[in-house]
């Protein structure tokens, strides 16, 4: 597999990560996942914008992210993936620093590490729905920079997978945040509803095309404080991420969502969300 | 220079880290930091205890450590540091896993990078004290483990370098927890106080050997919550960790304490956590 490290593409085999990288020492770092239908790179500039947002809110130097769309491709050709689903992982660190000390220095350089995956839709939990679990959100405070102070989500995935969930749903001072790896989404009485954008969320950008698609289509939406205590009130609950798309919830908290299959609206959001890519 | 990673030990720049290291991609790690005066690795037994516990509370298998010691002897031998005041770095990571999932496989083995440095004492900040900034306090709710999720622990010194200060100190919810990478406490009226240990604060094997100290010296102690509303109350500040010692605080944001010199109960628990290893 050929992937791409600081300017060159390589034999996954040859990229060699200082023990010195702050991303290592320190998760000094951030990320962005990119789906890849058939060699398109699925909405590129959004994640590219989120990137730089990252960056900037990281205060790690923007390094030149120009050719990062052909690179993206470039990996995709070598590595036989255009006429497949596939992701593509970019991972940005602050650079190299020794020794090592907390404090940054403003002359070292980022590494930049890019990769793609063969990664098929997730057809039958697009279609049956999938369970989801109900934890405390017990990450830090600024959930809203896309970085690698990921340990959280890794317990509570792995607590998911041991209990037979998809996907673990947080909550912090008995308001709903997101996912482990997604935001989340209800519907009521015909509107969809999802937590307001703040500093313990993610912008999600699937989230976002949720809710043009709603926009599009004269579904209302509302963009609010959800509380733990109406979850099981909703009519319909579903998930997103580039990954995940648009997921229907099926079980909640050990409780049946909409009888157990995926909602009306659930269905119509999907469909709409498969146009912008087939 | 001479490093460890996964048994050997190795030039430097001979350690190659996998792109595919949870460390790196998700803060899927843990590490210590230990003391070594003239070739005495300072409370060993200790930082292995809460190496231990790190791995526990974050369900890393825990590798043969039966050899800790003797790598570090090893390494301080073999770069010539046994005649100086050095510290040894230990990190952990869950080990490498391909592709980049957030749960993690049972299968994989973790990744140990061992390195050591010459570390002089900071005699002058021991002995005229520092400035410390105060902020809020936005890391997640386990800072009971020494994990390497330190991207706001970066932030916050940076800050601190860039306005004068050698730490910053944190609240949370208008409770004092501790520094970026030290632990915290404050005299009054000959009463040594520090906050008490919860999921909030790091168990400081430094605040350990202060409050044992004062316990064989008669000086009494009190551990128990302590609002940002009293902190400049108090006759003395001094923060504590296993490069800082017993370091006093003289200037905390932006008020004298103890009219900015170091008080004087700082000065003998000084005198006395030098004797354990001089």
């Amino acid at each position: 597999m050929l992937a791409y490290y600081n300017g060159k593409i390589l034999l996954l085999e040859k990229i060699q990560i200082s023990p010195f990288d702050r991303g290592l020492l320190f998760g000094d770092s951030i990320y962005e996942v990119i789906r890849c239908y058939n060699g398109k790179i699925f909405l590129f500039d959004a994640h590219l914008k989120r990137l730089k947002e990252s960056l900037r809110k990281t205060n790690i130097p923007e390094p030149d992210l120009s050719n990062l769309e052909n690179v993206i491709s470039e990996l995709l050709k070598q590595n036989k993936l255009i006429n497949d689903f596939a992701a593509a992982y970019i991972q940005i660190t602050r650079g190299n620093q020794f020794p090592r000390r907390h404090a940054y220095d403003d002359s070292i350089t980022p590494n930049i590490f890019i990769y793609v995956e063969a990664f098929p839709p997730k057809y039958d939990e697009f279609t049956k729905g999938i369970k989801a679990g109900l934890e405390e959100d017990i990450r830090w405070m600024r959930c809203d920079i896309k970085s690698t102070l990921l340990l959280p989500n890794v317990l509570s995935q792995r607590k998911a997978k041991d209990e037979g969930y998809s996907e673990i749903i947080w909550y912090r001072n008995g308001i709903i945040t997101e996912g482990t790896h997604t935001n989340i989404f209800f519907v009521k009485d015909g509107v969809v509803i999802t937590p307001s954008l703040n500093n313990f969320i993610l912008p999600g950008i699937t989230r976002k095309q949720v809710l043009n698609i709603c926009s599009d289509n004269q579904i209302a939406t509302d963009e609010r404080s959800i509380s733990i205590n109406e979850v099981y009130s909703f009519d319909e609950i579903f998930i997103t991420s580039t990954i995940n798309e648009i997921t229907p919830v099926v079980e909640f908290d050990g409780k049946l969502i909409n009888r157990g299959v995926p909602g009306e609206i659930t269905g119509i959001l999907q469909k709409e969300y498969q146009k912008l890519y087939v």
